[in-house]
């Protein structure tokens, strides 16, 4: 039995990692924490829980965590996931953090777009970032993984085939990204209140989102070029799902049906890639661990369309990939369901 | 007192049209149009008119509307449109068309992106196209507006002040526009049923939609140059609006305020369009003839955002709009409530 | 001109109240609060007023709100609003109360259903209650109306016509009421967050919303009998509307028909109930200021279905139409756009 | 491995029924059925299938479904599934029969609410309902079962403790019942598109809704009574849910801890019923085959509160359930992912 605790239970992504654990019989969920006081049952805070784990969530210390948990999801926001690792791995318990502490590799990068001076910058660099379909091999023996954000994972999988294929130029390329609600986290603010964005789209963060480095980075690591794009993120009337419009710049003239190709083969054996024929839709992948890939041209001008769900492909699922990895359960566990 | 006749009268647009018209104390409605067997009651084909408006929906002729009515707006679909129109205007009353059929200016392109033969080719090229904010001096004396498509609008209204400045290039512009579902009209099909859009977003028509070229013609006189766009339509779980998120190709660097004034120049006393300074959401528009627009950069990346409510200032708002400008109203008349 | 202030300006209330008084061009807008620092602009609180109305948001005593307006719409909480009410009328503006303070008569009940003692005790009982359909003539002279609940006016307006004739028992009555979002307010919380709310339905508050003494209370006035309901109030995933299901006892055994003339009978010549014979369905009433009621047998068992827009029949249209009343404008001014 | 095939393949359903199936490593889908031309591949017509099973919808005679499959979820419309039980229980397969047409035990009951002779009335009566809540004991070694409709289940699991522990009167129960838009199936129609009844609620069916005589048959069973009920549905724009607000008349006063300990006891050791002292959300049962429950009092009125999934539990779930107690799975293999 693999005993796995749970930073940061209250927010969506901490119960979509529940549900998926809780399918995976040699698992044994020791620990979940919260800063709100009285140790509320799981049940209390996400009563779909009801009946599934009997459990109540505290306010644990990280090294309390680390003592009860050979596995740790860390899911608390940024800034408090950097203060808590440290500890965590000093414990004894290997990390997959879900923060964007440990996704890039620069701490000046990171206090440029974070505002906060990173507190653990030695360990910037050598985290290994939990994309497995990039970076399955890296994955098994780390005891700290950065798991990836979840415009990033769309953005990096839809483009990663043809920046390795040398297809497309590294830089110019336009990432137009949709996202539901979740996305936006659990915690009370106007922007995210029903009745202002329902019946609504709009784009945000335009010029700056903090997504941008980080897609940027591991792109650039991937394709060995400095990648640069510009990145678009939009808020859609809808809890789950990211679809990603991307117009790349063709380093030469290439057929649909080549592109296509190259995709089929740089995610041979992947099993939660699926490239497509039609054009994708986010229900498609709603609570489910695929991304789903297409291309188009439109006259001269490539299209490449991929879209998952944000809370799983996006977040949890691909954290429980990782785990998997990590644990030597197979890939999928729990993840086909 | 100005007859008015609503060809078509079961869509949203239709609806919509007479909820505009109503507030116009000088307009009669004297005649809607429906090939539905019976003569229905306005109200039971839109309930939301109980009360409002005491007519019937009738299968009438074209000659029929046009000996009731001084104005008629057409709100049929294309190819029913341009069989109707000679009729109408042979008869006497003055049309604003809603459909694409006079758009175009020439046959053969028509006939390449609707897949018809146009039947009234004569008319093509001298009707003129309705988008008051551009030629609001050709309104007037027309007797024949060809109303512009709803994402037409929204990416013309957002592109002419940048090529008519001559601030970017004539090619290379990328638009992706998002769309609430009345867009697709009010037929029953698959692809809008509730539970099929319902929470989840999607690209449609990718590199084939039918506003491509219409845009294309539109800017291209505005600019005098060829214009080409790349233009990617997509579905959002939302009543109405549209949002579109521009990227086009400076020519030259140049400031976002130097833009901006650009834009408030250009639309300097047209009391629909908002050039404002926060990012746009369709919301905001919603049950308006309003279009907002602002610009941001992403490094050097210009990006364009304008939104607006197709079924108003996207179809039935500038209907009324052109209506007022021809009938000699007041050009708000019965748009800024 | 008349001029106008409104007292908590930042909810959505607020909004729709602004948007109906702009149709009336007798009317201007002299004064809008806020506690928030800084006097913002109205546009930067709504957006989609910009451009509509330049004014600031200011930071103002009750008096000094007098000072400058002849009618005060008090948009504020509870509870804030009886602290401000008392100087605004010594001030000499007359004011339409939108909060729950001065519904009540008996400031025992307040207290018991709000946990606040009530403040201006003096005022219960002789204000007027603002529901122009059942009490037009106290209206017009009063110098303080309490504006009615929007599930209140929902229950109390479908269910007045068989009280009134006797038709239905004054106790037993089940009202299943179901709104929107909006109605719950612009306050950031979790309930009303997208993610929690959307694509869920549930019943809150049941067996002690603060709604149901002020439905007993006037329907007792209505009838001379201790009217008793049960009330249940339900969240739904959409901006506005309330549809109220009813399931009155019947005295004695009375046709469909025989009710529905009841119900024409009583809101004869009332412009905004509408007695339709079709199921009504929120959507055709929202943005406007109709009610739409009709009754259906299921057995023996009479079941009475009304609905409204909670934004605006429900509360700023209502207000609207109440200050059309004491402001000597047609009733029906502005409130049919 | 149990060979498994899905009458009727193309609605949300059938969907449901793979999903659910693929988690059972035994079971193996060997014939899926559509009347749509050419054979169509079942992601071609439910694109989340796309890599999850690699099999084509054929137009099969039941002759040869039976042929293929030791048990078939028969997923057609009522009148088509009469025609093709007979057949399927003679070719050997057993049957669970999702539709109406053996759900009640009347062939007129079933002409006087669905319209037509029932051509197989020697099986009415002797059909097994599958609600293994109730009668889990007749379930395994049935050959046909009759699978619940939706709303019916949620009010029979609602009421039948009260009902079977005397605790309520057989007649007057009220259940205001409210569903997502998917229970109106996957057939194109005006009422379900999208525009229609999105930002909208509005009861249908009033009075006469064909799960009234399903849930007073099942009810008037389990109570040794002549049950009646009123039953009114609303439509409500979200995807999946049912809740049912339910105001049965008690026989004589007893307390909320009483009732609450009466259900936990009807429902001990039944792993999909959550007796719940929260109030339900939908959203809490959705993707799940959970049913939850809760009463609270209103003064004197009892009121029970009860949702479920009406595609998982309201459907397909408790079909697999059915499935799995007649195969000799685990009730709930598949059911708690």
């Amino acid at each position: 039995m693999v005993k796995v605790a749970i930073l940061g239970a209250t927010g969506y992504t901490a119960l979509e990692l529940l549900k998926i654990l809780l399918r995976n019989p040699d698992v044994e969920v020791t620990a979940l924490t919260t800063r709100q006081e009285g140790s509320p049952h799981l049940s209390d805070i996400h009563p779909s829980m009801h009946s599934r784990l009997d459990l109540v969530c505290e306010d644990l210390s990280a090294s309390e965590v680390a003592s009860r948990a050979d596995f740790t999801f860390c899911a608390l926001p940024h800034v408090a996931s950097m203060e808590a690792v440290p500890d965590l791995l000093t414990g004894g318990t290997r990390v997959i953090d879900l923060s964007a502490d440990y996704r890039l590799n620069n701490a000046d990068v990171y206090e440029q777009w974070y505002g906060h001076v990173h507190s653990d910058p030695g360990r910037l660099g050598s985290t290994v970032y939990g994309l497995p379909e990039l970076w399955a091999d890296r994955i098994p023996e780390a005891d700290l993984i950065a798991n990836p954000g979840c415009y990033t994972s769309t953005s990096i999988l839809a483009l990663a085939p043809l920046l390795a294929n040398g297809l497309i130029e590294p830089t110019g390329t336009i990432i137009d990204a949709k996202s539901g609600v979740s996305g936006a986290g659990r915690k009370p603010r106007l922007g995210t209140l029903y009745p202002e964005c329902n019946e609504s789209i709009s784009a945000y963060s335009v010029g700056n989102h903090r997504h941008t480095p980080e897609i940027e980075q591991v792109l650039s690591e991937v394709s060995g070029q400095n990648v640069k794009v510009t990145f678009t993120p939009h808020l859609i009337p809808m809890d789950r799902g990211i679809l990603a419009t991307i117009y790349p710049k063709l380093k030469q003239s290439v057929s649909e049906a080549e592109i296509m190709q190259a995709y089929r083969d740089y995610y041979a054996g992947k099993p939660f890639i699926r490239v497509i024929d039609h054009l994708p839709a986010t229900k498609d992948t709603a609570n489910t661990n695929f991304c789903d890939i297409t291309v188009r041209f439109a006259g001269d001008q490539l299209i490449v369309l991929a879209c998952l769900d944000n809370l799983i492909k996006g977040a949890a699922g691909v954290a429980v990939q990782n785990f998997n990895l990590m644990a030597g359960f197979a890939e999928t566990t729990g993840l086909l369901s």
